[in-house]
């Protein structure tokens, strides 16, 4: 049984490119029968970014409710809020202790933020490596699915842990791998850029009808006329069509953008019927989760006394090393 | 009701020094009637520096029945571990997030740590003014009384509390005060410096009697033959005398000193044996509690039980501003 564990953000309602290119894929590895998740939403490391609570509630609420309308079995993973389990802040100062200034003053992470505005730079921003390797030592996780942008912080929880680890001559920490998922999907948002929120690009499936068929009008595409046969492959809609219709659905679309006298307008209308089908549970879950939040609660508070019986175990462990028991 | 905060350190078992120049004046200051006194052992800052986990309970047990034995009352005030209260690492977090780097990586404490030793410099020697000012923030504290050299640290408390006021316009902290005490009681070591654990010179009072003797013999004098006269003013243990002796002792001990015919020894013997008695019951308190673990323990997490209850208000307007509840 392999322990993969994964934080969330928890910096916006998920869009169609979290889904489909970080949601589905982490719910579809939790699904094998080798593996345990270890699903946590990363609340605490917002606050670095977002001050505003309503906001961050409403945030934190929406990724939940779009992981469990996407179906995460919390009977056999984990999935809880980080700022509800403090034996995370608890472990972050421990940490902190064995973590050389140096090595968080050299973070790329660090250095990028901090040139960005350095009149913003708050010491959250500084130290949340420390805390991102509390996150992943108090759950003794082995595998951290990452991009490889965060392959420096996998490498700094490596070194923290054995210098624990060395100090007490005890492996009181299991050190994690990185996994580096290569054939991550960048999925294209409504003007082909990368979808992304910074952006204002992107698609939230989980959109009134009404809504959502605004936001599918304005996927950019060319001024080809009706009469004339479209390159399906140079054109946006298409390629988000893909990315759900089933093979036979994307050839006769193919068909369809290649025969002529079929408009772009016809295409979205397709790809919005699509979402609307294919998304149809989902879509009422995430609405069921957002409107019932005592089920909401309910389901994030059983995933939360989970994570305090494996987090506790650990840092029992720690205190005892420290001469905190 | 003033309400004071004190930070215990717990980086070794306290010397006379200590007892005389911070513990009996933080305990007469407890006694008022218009003060609450909240004291705390700071026993994650220790982290910083010890890392030996025997050592750390040992001398936070040592700290602990030193308290205990000089009278603390624990029913009118408030006496806890830093560490059994996870209130302290959680708050610390969510004030990192409102803290500019560049106000930790210019304060004076860190400057002078880091420049002595810029290789063994952690990050949680960075971070401590911020665990610093959680310790005061949690508990509402108005006074905090401190040497000068941590003038800086109320400063910056005082900094990150009005930000978060500021961003969440509510008073959700109080501002607390310094209160640099001025008359502070230099104790002079046996070698005549100031006493010190670091300098090694210093008196555990709390020895068994044939070692405290043993340390009292050891006190610098000169060489003035016993016959001769002395001078009491000049001497190391006249002046440790004199510190815990009557108005009428001192007295009769300067007319020894000035009609010749008595020896240092003589006077070691007196200050040997004016410890023995005055602390007699201190000796004996202080013994039974490092002897009995589970009365220090009882005494210790009632005052835990306490403190989680002013420090749990206070993280739940917290967590209520910052969309965490």
């Amino acid at each position: 049984m392999a322990r993969i564990l994964t934080g969330i953000q928890s910096s916006g309602r998920p869009h169609l490119g979290n889904i489909l290119g970080a949601i589905k894929p982490a719910i579809d590895l939790s699904k094998q029968p080798d593996n345990e998740s270890f699903l946590f939403i990363a609340d605490l490391h917002s606050l670095t970014t977002i001050k505003d609570g309503p906001m961050r509630r409403e945030f934190t609420r929406a990724v939940a409710a779009t992981w469990l309308a996407f179906g995460l079995d919390t009977e056999k993973n984990t999935f809880w809020r980080q700022s509800r389990v403090a034996e995370h802040t608890e472990l972050a100062w421990h940490l902190s202790c064995f973590t050389p200034f140096a090595m968080l003053n050299n973070a790329t992470s660090f250095k990028e933020k901090s040139n960005r505005s350095a009149s913003a730079v708050n010491a959250g921003l500084f130290v949340y490596p420390v805390l991102q390797a509390a996150d992943i030592l108090l759950y003794d996780a082995e595998i951290i699915p990452v991009g490889k942008d965060q392959r420096q912080h996998i490498e700094m929880t490596r070194d923290i842990a054995s210098t624990f680890n060395h100090q007490y001559e005890d492996e009181v920490f299991v050190l994690p791998e990185p996994r580096i998922d290569d054939r991550l999907m960048t999925i294209p948002g409504i003007d082909g850029a990368k979808m992304s929120k910074s952006y204002n690009n992107y698609i939230d499936i989980f959109l009134p009808e009404n809504e959502l068929w605004k936001v599918i009008k304005k996927i950019k595409s060319d001024s080809t006329p009706l009469e004339e046969p479209k390159n399906p492959d140079a054109d946006i809609t298409f390629q988000l069509y893909s990315l759900l219709a089933s093979d036979e659905q994307i050839a006769t679309m193919r068909g369809l953008y290649e025969g002529g006298n079929y408009g772009y307008g016809m295409a979205k209308k397709a790809f919005y019927e699509l979402i609307v089908e294919q998304f149809a549970d989902e879509r009422e879950r995430f609405n069921y989760y957002m409107t019932h939040h005592e089920a909401l609660e309910a389901e994030l508070q059983a995933g939360e006394a989970k994570a305090r019986i494996v987090a506790g175990k650990t840092i029992a462990r720690v205190r005892e090393k420290l001469g905190f028991s």
